[in-house]
């Protein structure tokens, strides 16, 4: 990927490599209560079982699905043109907003009207919408007037990743069906800390988390090319990725194929962080082509405006940036209102003072003018844009410790109580809020950041970076954050912003934005795992099932990257022979523990010890049996 | 590194990569009582901070180093000598061990005769030693006697990092020097569950942890080669690498350079998990080369000896086994004891059987033969053979879950109990024991295998694999363990065997052996900085420090892979000016946040919040007097 070619929107083109189906996956579609609302999964077909483990069919296996049209053979792609804009009829027929005649913002409108940007520019032809007069758009306001919105609908089919058809298709699969099913399904009770997931996700239950505000579905009215997802502890765990040009590096094309690779490895939202040139047209593409919600910090931009220089920063180029943003389409804004004049001092004996970009550009701006920060005291003029675009909040944390020296200290904790006041003031508004958190955190005090968290701000979503649990790693911050992302992930936190290995080096490429996801899909899977989240486990029984059978393929592909688990395979045991192999390289065709297993079996169930009396008795009892059987025959001592 | 090349001994030679120091590192030793007794440390040197932050001198900081003599630039190293018998004459003054004549093993005689082996031997010139009739020569059984050996004062050492000298060097930076020792030693009190570790490390303390069976030093009397260490929850958290070929690959040269190549990232102890080709020759070049501890599954070369017919083993050959690695120099033995025949139909019904190969092999062995293992019938013998020796037990986990969904079952823990009453056999002959736990665990069941495993072995050490907190990630199981591992180590486990990418796919290479160990210092150090270890925060804190100062070098270096971190952070700056820039490619020359609040400092200094009377004061009162302050004369809402 070149970090210094010049881009031109005529020839822009997608990778060919984000639009290929994964291994073995086709999308496929449920239909709501309605032709036109759709919901995409993947869908992963199995092998059957070799017939010395038992000849079984296995159905084939849907998996949540962030990648959009792009991995739909069947829509044409053509990032000039955008996705199609899927919600664009619900929005219309909801009959409270207005198509405006261009940007209101004026920045929006100077950089409309600058030809030399031409070559630069996505070519939309919708104008942007806003809210009529006196009206509010956003979901929460919906949810809370009790209207169960197309979104809301489809995010409920989305989060039930089709289990219902999943256990019909295991029934269905013969005599044994039934059984496997149980088999498949089984997880241990969770340890969810006060989350309360039902079994299955309806609409109206969307609409209560959504109404009482303990979730979020990011949905900018101008980005209607998005398919809805929801962000809360009683949802599944998401995922953020973050990209973006800076100054020194990255170009328009460079960014959109971030955001592609970014979604079809899992990331549930990407953030466009840009610093660099070209901020509003770099986001006009990234939003035109995205399926999922774009969040941005509207702030970094502004600065952009003032040329770098906070103490120039004034309300009103920030709410310029806010109405420009927003008819762009982002859906959520990073919004640092929480840097309190008052807490800025409280960062003076830190180790590593504020590292948050927007704290320290609201903290140079507080000190410059010995004033409460604009954001602070204007929060109530920023709910109104907010709720005439349905732009959701996500309160930014400008104070996060930037190492664990500084975790859980005073400025940090002052700040989120102040983000917890915010919270309530937004929701007077019925605007939707997400709460952002830390950053560098040891193991034994996350927990606290969640408990407090969910104390001050009222079970708002929690949206943290990491959090990094130990400072001595530069180059592997994907693992050190990935193990606190895990826990406070359990602990209940919605959203995990990802961290690549290059965090404090360097401007992430796509192996990095690729092992940020991969990593943080870990960190948000094994987190709904251990909150007991229902049906999180049938993956990964699935896949142990594979492996035990020594289905190799499916082994890859029901993993999270079929691609380099196929090519690690392949480094040892290359020939295609090998993939149906009844071994591997580890051990050998001699030496295997899953062979001599499947003889233990055998041989237990030639001597009387038949697995399938044992099941039906519940192996409990048909142990404890053998135990005393056995123990007075054999044992010997 | 080829798989298949032909090894000679007369070319045998290490990796120069493997020999060359780390950047701005130097090895140096600590002496204790003794000359002999030389505590070997890496110290990475620091620059000075830039005038515009302080300019104050940063001492070198010491860390532990696995490394061994390879890399001390004095040390001429020669694979084909071996390393320098360092506890020769401490073995030797005890005059409790006599030197025999040959190995005492039938195998070990026949390999030594075989002339076709001739070419691939490691000539050792040294005969092995035993204890002499009715001794027992374990540091337990010195410990229990009051003994204080110099393995446990190298021990002691060790542990402490040269903490004092660190600080002693800190405050002889300046008048400042006082307040830069508060700051970077400052760190979080930890959460222990019950761990006790005392701020320094005597001698006499690890004696005490030894004699109770709380910490172990693998020794053997034939690895003298060996430094010192302690595995024990009282002790930092530690590490296992594992290496070893398979019947489909690798040669005894590219065994003996991931040997090198793990404890050179920090691999505290070395698994020989051989399989396949000339495993006798292969170890006996990895002990003679190796400066840690190198553990074994003797059963798999027992079966290697039957050719792979699990039911054609007998006590004989294992015995045979376990005399023939003992004189080689072994230095714990994972036995898996508690596989007993009663529990093997407890797995019956698992969705992953046995996963373990060892203990594959004995439920194979006990089923064929309807008996009581051989090995757990044989208890007291080995014990008799392991105290002759030294060598400590590593009880094997033979029925850990190889899934998620056959976590903490009723196979598992009824293997751990009997467990726990074997390392009351072993310590009635005062042999040393560590027990391997598991495996497969999603995250809200890992504290029970801890408490679980405190309570059934009372607190001999904990070695865990991983765990592993989902299955769905082939590919990236360093991570998905990582997370597992970081919790165990927290909860009270000792020691962590690492898991590379590779796991379930293939035999790793040098990339993934790295990968695993970095992966798995990350989770000992997260879980020592979570249990409080003393000191554990100092390397966080100096690398923070050096972070926020832009001291691009130092930070690099102070990580636990410098060559990385460099390499990243090249990739978007690579110039060396950019090396001491006081900012990075993530944001620019004109938009950084650590610049920034440079900038807050110094306006807060200028306007009368002095940074310095702040610290004298103690940062809270002074902030809180400002929000009082600030909240009279700025808050305008």
């Amino acid at each position: 990927m070149s970090t210094n070619s010049t881009f031109s929107a005529a020839r822009a083109e997608v990778d060919a490599a984000a639009i290929a189906p994964l291994p073995r996956s086709r999308k496929v579609y449920q239909q709501g209560s309605r032709p036109d609302i759709r919901v995409p999964f993947r869908e992963i077909s199995q092998g059957d079982t070799p017939t010395m483990f038992g000849g079984e069919k296995n159905p084939p296996l849907t998996v949540y699905d962030t990648s959009g049209p792009y991995t739909d053979p069947s829509v044409k792609i053509d990032i000039r043109k955008g996705l199609a804009a899927m919600r664009g009829s619900w929005i219309a027929e909801r009959d409270d907003t207005e198509q405006l005649e261009g940007a209101s913002s004026k920045y929006g409108q100077a950089r409309q009207k600058d030809a030399a940007l031409d070559a630069l520019r996505f070519e939309l032809k919708r104008q942007p919408r806003r809210a009529k007069a006196g009206k509010n758009v956003t979901q929460m306001h919906y949810a809370r007037r009790g209207i169960i919105t197309p979104e809301m609908e489809f995010v409920a089919i989305r989060e039930n990743l089709q289990r219902e058809r999943y256990i019909e298709m295991l029934r269905a699969t013969g005599p044994d069906g039934e059984k496997m099913a149980a088999r498949l399904l089984h997880q241990h009770p969770g340890q969810s800390f006060g989350a309360a997931i039902p079994n299955l996700i309806t609409p109206e239950f969307v609409r209560d988390e959504i109404a009482r505000g303990r979730a979020i579905i990011p949905a900018n009215i101008n980005h209607p090319e998005s398919e809805p997802m929801a962000i809360g502890r009683n949802f599944l765990v998401k995922i953020n990725a973050n990209i973006g040009n800076s100054a020194l590096s990255s170009n328009i094309s460079d960014e959109v194929e971030k955001m592609t690779w970014a979604i079809r490895w899992g990331g549930d939202t990407v953030m466009d962080l840009s610093t660099g040139k070209n901020i509003h047209e770099t986001r006009e593409w990234i939003i035109r082509n995205s399926p999922v919600p774009i969040g941005t910090v509207p702030i970094y931009q502004a600065l952009e405006k003032v040329d770098g220089k906070a103490e120039e920063l004034t309300w009103e180029i920030f709410r310029d940036t806010l109405i420009e943003q927003a008819e762009q389409g982002v859906d959520y804004f990073t919004i640092h209102a929480g840097v309190r004049l008052p807490f800025i001092p409280m960062t003076a004996n830190r180790l590593t003072g504020i590292v948050s970009r927007g704290g320290s550009i609201m903290a140079k701006w507080c000190l410059a003018h010995h004033k409460e920060s604009f954001i602070y005291e204007h929060f109530e003029d920023i709910c109104d844009i907010m709720k005439a675009y349905d732009v959701s909040f996500s309160l930014g944390d400008g104070l996060r410790p930037g190492s664990g020296y500084d975790a859980n200290d005073e400025a940090q904790f002052a700040e989120l109580q102040t983000l917890g006041e915010l919270t309530q003031v937004a929701w007077k508004h019925d605007v939707q809020v997400m709460v952002e958190g830390p950053g560098h955190v040891p193991m034994h005090l996350i927990k606290e950041n969640m408990d407090m968290q969910l104390k001050h701000c009222h079970e708002a979503p929690f949206y943290t970076l990491g959090p990094l649990t130990t400072d001595i790693a530069p180059g592997y911050d994907h693992i050190t954050s990935g193990i606190g992302a895990a826990l406070i992930g359990w602990y209940g936190t919605a959203m995990l912003c990802y961290v690549t290995p290059k965090e404090h080096l360097g401007l992430p490429n796509k192996k990095d934005v690729k092992d940020g996801i991969i990593t943080y899909k870990i960190a948000a899977h094994a987190a709904d795992l251990a909150k007991g989240h229902p049906g999180a486990a049938i993956r990964d029984n699935v896949l142990s099932k594979a492996r035990f059978e020594f289905r190799w393929e499916d082994q890859f592909n029901l993993g999270l990257d079929p691609d380099t688990a196929k090519d690690f395979h392949d480094e040892t045991l290359p020939k295609d022979s090998m993939k149906v192999a009844h071994f591997c390289s580890m051990c050998g065709p001699h030496f295997c523990s899953m062979k001599i297993t499947q003889d233990v079996r055998e041989y237990a169930k030639q001597n009387g010890l038949q697995e399938a009396e044992a099941l039906q008795l519940g192996m409990q009892e048909k142990a404890m049996e053998f135990v005393k059987k056995g123990s007075q025959i054999y044992h010997q001592r």
